[in-house]
């Protein structure tokens, strides 16, 4: 029996109403408008009680629009999750390890675990330094720039190089790239592909749909091995919809980051060190409080926030970046704790 | 490259307006009430913008209770799809063989080549006779009964049987099983799992939810494995309602039933043969008619209906079962069709 269930804690749940949860890594800069008015408009659209399209091909021929790639070069999955974990289970015949950042999504430990791939950690000192040591790599790599834990991005060439060598294979793991503006190549190259979502940026988390762009051949292998009806049909038609609504996205990105700029200013005020982030959250490390201390007492004033011990980020505590008037109420309470 | 999407045919795509779609393996019988209302009405409960609780926890708690069973018995994935692949891909190392029907499932066909199981029919020509010979079998057996290509079953105790010795396992995929009325062991057997779908009775095949019963430690590995977030949170909250509305499905399933056994006598008026069926559609040959022709002759007219030509059923059109306007429709077209 294996333990992979107690391995990916997606952070605890709180039912108190009036709790701040600034725990999850989730666009908090979305409105009921999109997703209560516009979701039940689009209900019917999605004719629940009929199958949905087996290979979501409405929606890879948005995505294909909108990155200027073909719709054979799309695959669209039930969240990024099974994405991923299709990828790796194909490439998986012709690699034996892993390679990932320092610190790394933890759905990585589980699927190499679960495919019994060795995980080994690329050169370079990532969280620290937000370099890998690219320079004649050969192998699997699997990178989330921006990165899940920290927010942190590795330079786009930094990662590119990973595919530099024909028989390397690059994973790119980029389901925050709309926020730290990320261009992908198109068309892909052979051997990289590059992995989003609507969780994030379109706020469709609860959905499950994630996709990539990469090489037809593959494309073509994932669309024959996955589950027929692997995506629903309400998620394709919500995703669709956000694709046409460009605008209206890149506005709440502009709002994110604001708050987040104005979020960072605060918390170094406030004696906070925090390393660059381009995604909905901010990871900060207090020289006089550890994050245990600091995650706890802001735990008995109704504020979660993650931490992640056993990892390079274990003192650092992750406040999900919420709109104005939410930050103003985190600040207060947390700067009751470190003046105390 | 492995060609298993090309092995999948969920029947063709109609455009037309006033087609008249009895092709696929969906229930007919369900309201704009449902599928639109309610379900619009329910989009808020499901925060579509937030992540799903991870082991559908709620829906878990709610099929333990009406099957009588414990939640640790229930495992919920992304349709009977992934129910399914995940319980092969548990039991791979254990068996090498999984023995099927020799009418069955075509996503069996699928998953033992992707799993590189050898498939192997079970002794008994049950399309013929409707039976197995289960006596001494050892080995994984995958049964779909009601069968989902003909609607027929197979006795519950020919099925059971295949458990009996305890190096064996059952699948027993018995996703049409509301309307066959098949009832399922409680507590289940330690080599046995029964699989059951919210597609179908429940008509939600759009937003898919399936499920099996099974063993705790088994549905405990499954829970670890599966990836992390596998069903969205509109369908844990569709399914988790229409639990609470039994009375509402079981009429719409005697509506169906209904209208299955009036379409059976006049297609037997026309001179067609048709076996037992227990779920959402029926077979039906003619002995001066090739199936190919009455297909071909039906899409002439807007009427689709499915074959399933390299079985033992493919002189069979597979007609699924309507309210009674539709089907007066389709027995009026049909009657000018086998009467010329």
């Amino acid at each position: 029996m294996s333990d992979f269930a107690h391995k990916y804690d997606p952070g605890v749940q709180v039912a108190a109403d009036d709790a701040l949860c600034l725990h999850r890594n989730e666009n908090l800069f979305v409105s009921r408008a999109w997703t209560v008015d516009t979701a039940r408009e689009l209900v019917e659209r999605a004719a629940i009680g009929s199958y949905p399209d087996a290979n979501s091909d409405a929606l890879r021929g948005g995505l294909a629009k909108l990155y200027g790639v073909e719709r054979e070069n799309i695959f669209v999955g039930n969240g990024s999750d099974e994405v991923l974990a299709d990828l790796l289970s194909i490439l998986r015949p012709k690699y034996d390890s892993v390679h990932c950042l320092d610190a790394c999504f933890k759905v990585y430990d589980m699927l190499a675990e679960r495919m019994d791939f060795q995980q080994k950690v690329l050169p370079g000192n990532t969280f620290e330094t937000g370099h890998i040591d690219s320079e004649g790599f050969r192998g699997l790599a699997v990178i989330d720039s921006p990165n899940a834990l920290t927010g942190r991005s590795v330079p786009r060439e930094e990662i590119l190089a990973l595919a530099s060598h024909p028989d390397s294979f690059l994973i790119w793991d980029n389901v925050y790239g709309e926020y730290s503006g990320d261009k992908l190549p198109a068309p892909p190259a052979g051997n990289a592909v590059y992995v989003r979502s609507f969780s994030k940026y379109y706020a469709l988390a609860g959905l499950r749909v994630g996709y990539c762009i990469g090489p037809a051949d593959l494309i073509s292998e994932m669309l024959a091995r996955k589950d027929v009806f692997n995506v629903n049909c309400f998620a394709q038609v919500m995703a669709l919809e956000a694709l046409g609504r460009q605008q209206e996205f890149e506005a709440l990105r502009n709002q994110l980051v604001e708050s987040r700029t104005v979020l960072i200013e605060r918390l170094r005020e406030l004696g906070f060190e925090v390393p660059p982030t381009d995604y909905v959250a901010v990871l900060a490390t207090h020289p006089n409080y550890t994050a245990e201390f600091l995650q706890a007492e802001l735990l008995a004033r109704q504020v979660v926030v993650r931490r992640f011990p056993g990892e390079v980020t274990a003192n650092f505590i992750r406040i999900t970046v919420a709109p104005t008037e939410t930050m103003e109420k985190f600040l207060s309470i947390l700067s009751e704790i470190v003046r105390d």
